[in-house]
């Protein structure tokens, strides 16, 4: 394994760990959940979106499941919240950005795989968008929540953005690593300003709803 | 492509059409989704059901997924009803007749399918009603709704005759397009039929329950 | 077929009767279901969980939706559910010892095939723990709870056990059906005594939560 794949592995786990962590906090501020909980959730977090896209392409078993070294960093995560818990909360700074970083490799790697795959643009896209939420939104449906990726928040769109850059890089023939980490840093970037300054995603007109 | 598979092109994309644009508004009605939320729900709605059978019966990447144009209609859909919304409350009549007509559709073409790809009767008949009524069954969870079709109306049952008629007369060797039109109309008459009187499914008998 | 076969699909199938039973009756108490929904939910209970391994070890169409006497098995469960309901409320112990039958068989059989096709010891030890407990967990969420294994009781962890123990005795080449027995007695062991001293799994440390 070269410096590239080390660092790209590391970076891939750095966001499972995080993605991981993250669920864990979150199911456990939001549901009533003992350990069994608090490791399935904060697993699934972590690996549903991966898992999903698997199922999908049909490249099964599912890839970051069958590798042990996903499945203990993501553990490792979940145990962490588990023990800490509370005592977390003031780091939630780091953790957020870490999440941002799980966010943008999984948009990245993920429309990446789709197209490896056969996948069309379109599909590569939604399947890039897929693996960087669809961990959180399967955590969120477990403990009863409209997923907040559905709701509010600038989530879904900056995965959109790097699942999208990929997608026509790869169309256009010049994709490689400097693309996909101009891809990661914007989703990156993009996740980071909406969480500073509070942005969401737009809701229908107003005068359409209710009534 | 012949005026027949025209036809039933047309009629397909008619309603995963409808089953977005339902979808889409039904989500908006009851949860506070933003465009993101509309999207993904209106495309699961349309979309969920057949996914689901796909992955049941190994067809991967699922059909509809794979068709640029069942996407298009799908988000063109949901994008109508992110914009139009409560606007389009006055067309809720020809919404639900269009509804009933994917309703028939998916149920007819989903049991078919699980029959060509090898499936028993009785697991035809089960995969043409998923195909049926499994998208709205996705979009009620993502929304935090007991599913409507686990609870009330009938939406299950007009698709589970039409996907047995599917069954029956394939196991008999008879099966081809006017018997899928004459499952397909009778599902559709028997869901606007509940439509019209207000019908429902039988609920468990009252002694039974609570205590 | 031999005794020995004959003994554990009489076993297997009494689990999948106990656990549709099971799931149609908890199904009943929590939401307004009609009879799709009890007949629904109950199938789901019983074959969800091997369904979820299924798909996630590429083993298409699942085993027992293919098999019809699974099938009617559960649905044969959910419907006297559906007719019975609170008149089985005094048989709940004889119910709860099925359903403990069913999550030790489950347990057993579900690590026993994810190591058949190939998977590793940890993921096969979670896809026995999935086999038994996936399809109540789906049930939860389709009537709109925080599933119950995540939350009390003893119930994964049985299943976890029974699963780790077949997973070790196939590594060191000793498993057989003696281990495969002793496994699922002691699941159920386990369980039992969970439900008789209403034990429940570790919740997160106190001072970790809420804030």
């Amino acid at each position: 394994m070269d410096t590239g794949e080390t660092l790209l592995l590391a970076l891939d786990l750095t966001g499972t760990f995080a993605f991981a962590l993250n669920g864990a906090l979150t199911a456990m501020r939001v549901a009533d959940v003992d350990i069994i909980g608090v490791l399935t959730l904060g697993i699934i977090t972590a690996m549903g979106g991966g898992i999903v896209r698997d199922m999908l392409i049909d490249s099964l078993p599912p890839a970051t499941f069958s590798d042990w070294r996903y499945l203990a960093v993501a553990a490792g995560g979940s145990l962490i919240a588990f023990f800490l818990g509370r005592r977390l909360s003031h780091l939630m700074g780091p953790i957020n950005m870490l999440d941002a970083v799980g966010l943008s490799f999984f948009a990245v790697t993920g429309a990446s795989k789709a197209l490896a795959f056969g996948l069309g643009p379109a599909q590569a896209v939604i399947l890039g968008a897929v693996t960087a939420v669809g961990g959180g939104t399967l955590r969120d449906v477990l403990t009863k929540r409209v997923p907040n990726v559905l709701r509010s928040e600038l989530y879904a769109i900056p995965a959109l953005i790097a699942a999208t850059i990929v997608v026509v890089a790869t169309t256009f023939h010049f994709y490689g690593l400097p693309i996909a980490l101009v891809a990661a840093v914007l989703c990156f970037a993009v996740r980071m300003i909406g969480v500073r300054y509070d942005l969401n995603a737009p809701k229908p007109p107003r005068r359409n709803l209710g009534g």
